[in-house]
């Protein structure tokens, strides 16, 4: 077997998992990638406890990695300024690249992918999304025969957490995110999961490859969780629904839907069940119809599962001309379509509204007339009895499918009549059945 | 683009399906391809109304495709005789070959790999199993740097079809058979669906795919689906379990266990969940933890949509070396492991027991001390009152997990006692979270 010579710059959580397992499962590694994959060189700026690194070259210098005589450089650094700098560089001294990096590809992907043709080396990076559900490979080439319609994925673990315990147990969002941080699950500053940010730089990505797109990461609209309350969460529940995080990608004929939002997600659908740090992507495609992957979506074990077989992929193909590979985003890139992605204003959703109203003859006439006028029509409502010495009572509607703007005129009416009180709770519906 | 020149041999819903799917989708495949896909020849017994074949040259004799100047063959017939010799001269005449037989490579795939190294061409076979849902790519690829520790699934849509309108509907077997039957979901001779034949085949190539052994058929356990009672799937559901008809290959530390058998299924997995015609395979791997993997296991458009998906990486790697491509099941020859298959009495599950006794005191504890000699532990137990004028009553036991070999011998002494009327009802049960 040839040997494949590897330098994985990185040593935190991923860097070390993937280091050992490519010890751990070495046989099985290299009987799958028909080489022997060898890790010559680490870029850290310290060594891990976790790993023993008595037999590899551990340079402090991570440049120094890119430019030593490695095949394939790991890059395990994350963020997006050095990260750019030496992925960029290893592409420019001939190396292949395997990143688990989702912001780099998410904001800097087209210009990798531009250099990376430029030297004929390849740049893989399933490890960027869902952690170890195989799902840049799925879309790329499981499923390349189809026209993918849509897909639909809870691709943040932190956040999937924070709203199944909202959901079994009652707690408020606060609460809940303090004892996600305790447990590691969280960042101190947990802005990029909990707002949305993450799961949009790997919707981003899965769009691409479904659709043959270019990353459009300045596009994507997103929503994050923050202001889920616990009384959202039950109302959903009456009527049959569960709210899950997801990230939406939707093509229609004017252009492409990109966005991640809390979505009221019906009960029965298997994304629906989907609890805890647990990731879950939903593809629907013209000839498959509606298909599901699930799994771990972050950890040591899930994503170096993701880096490795990367790396296997890489050191198989390492001497394949690259017309005879998958390409970076799956197809060539003269067949990429500049697809508009449209503003939010027009994207078309169900939604659940939920309004505080005066408990008096006429309130609820009024909201209908005003959302009927809009086009739009109420498939559920759900009025409760006012609670001893209040004259205030949540009414909740269950709206059909129509478009953002027609939403949000009709929401800034009903919020104007002098019988509603404050603003009212929007969260978008998908009903995910085709 | 280079154009590559495909064959399609048998033209019935399969068949059909790829070609128009072939033709519907062409700018995208051609475009992950890198490729220019032909059809150039259709090989056929009679043509199929649903396809436009007027600019394909239609050949009666499917050995001519095979001799023609093709550069793929595509194995649509179905069958292990004629498609047997098909695809061996196809790979005899140096054509690569693209095939959603299962029962051919499950009963004949070790011949047909071994013909194919020594004429360094391809055989991919995604749409062998779980149709659309791209599992082999996914087990042989995705999860490549895992060490598989089990995986099961359900993956014959006919019968998990049954066991769902049985618990739905409270209908018996026979009663549902007779509908899929006039549904077109079930053949007129079902015995292959729902006596597990089917699954078998299918169990037999994800197993050597997860722990890169050669296919074994000869040595899988098979049992069908046709002695499940209405009552049982009530009582499971008391239990707090659904009835999947599953198929499960794990691997232990003295051999592999591959059978096929219905299962009690914990209602809050994901898999328990799975209804209707739907497939779904969950793998457990060392790094990963545990997946899964859903969709449509059968149908024109899910299954064209894995045979296209070979067709694009069969036709972008035509001229790829083969050590520079993935190897059939997943792992290079010398990797192969000939590891054992473990004989039923040897596999070790929990049981759903079901008996019926006289209802007097001293039978559960008679009952209780067999099983107990037995080295096996109750977890649960329901006893239902007798029915008016019956003075026999329905006992239900679900054991801890012990040897096969255990749970028969337990299971022949209670039959012995004279408190106990007729044979014991039995039924593994898995827990699938670890």
């Amino acid at each position: 077997m040839k040997a494949v010579k590897i330098g994985i710059c990185g040593l935190g959580t991923v860097g070390a998992g993937t280091f050992n397992l490519l010890s751990a499962n070495r046989d099985a590694i290299n009987a799958h990638a028909n080489r022997d994959i060898q890790v010559t060189r680490v870029g850290a700026r310290r060594d891990n406890s976790a790993c023993d690194l008595s037999n590899t070259e551990v340079l402090r210098d991570i440049f120094a990695v890119a430019d030593s005589d490695i095949d394939v450089l790991v890059e395990l650094i994350g963020g997006t300024t050095t990260a750019l700098d030496l992925v960029l560089r290893a592409i420019e001294n001939g190396k292949h690249v395997v990143t688990a990096n989702k912001a780099l590809i998410a904001e800097h992907g087209n210009e990798i992918f531009a250099a990376a043709r430029r030297k004929r080396v390849q740049v893989a990076y399933e490890a960027a999304v869902a952690g170890g559900i195989p799902i840049i490979k799925t879309l790329r080439e499981g499923l390349a025969a189809n026209h993918v319609e849509w897909l639909a994925g809870i691709i943040n673990g932190t956040g999937n957490f924070i709203l199944t315990e909202m959901r079994d147990k009652g707690r408020d969002f606060a609460d809940v995110l303090a004892e996600a941080q305790a447990l590691g699950y969280a960042e101190a500053d947990p802005t990029f999961d909990v707002e949305g940010i993450d799961a949009a730089h790997k919707l981003v990505i899965l769009a691409s490859l479904a659709f043959g797109m270019p990353l459009r990461f300045d596009a994507v609209y997103t929503e994050g969780i923050s202001a889920i309350e616990p009384t959202d969460v039950i109302y959903a529940e009456e009527l049959g629904y569960r709210i899950k995080h997801l990230g939406i990608a939707r093509k229609r004929e004017q252009g492409v839907e990109l966005r991640v939002h809390p979505t009221l997600v019906p009960e029965n659908r298997l994304i629906a069940q989907v609890d805890g740090v647990m990731n879950a992507v939903m593809v629907k495609g013209d000839a498959v119809g509606p298909t599901l992957h699930y799994g771990a979506g972050a950890g040591a074990g899930p994503t170096a599962s993701a880096v490795v077989a990367d790396i296997i992929d890489v050191a198989r193909a390492l001497e394949t001309p690259p017309d005879q590979c998958v390409q970076a985003l799956g197809v060539v890139d003269d067949a990429m379509a500049d697809l508009p992605v449209l503003p939010i204003e027009e994207v078309e959703t169900a939604c659940y509204l939920r309004a505080s109203v005066l408990d008096k003859p006429g309130v609820l006439s009024a909201i209908a007339q005003i959302i009927s006028k809009h086009g739009i029509s109420v498939e559920a409502i759900i009025q409760k009895e006012p609670a001893p010495g209040q004259d205030h009572v949540p009414l909740i509607m269950l709206t059909n499918r129509s478009s953002e703007q027609n939403l949000r005129s009709a929401q800034r009416e009903i919020e104007a009549l002098e019988s509603v009180e404050g603003r009212l709770i929007s969260i978008r519906v998908e009903a995910l059945n085709g």
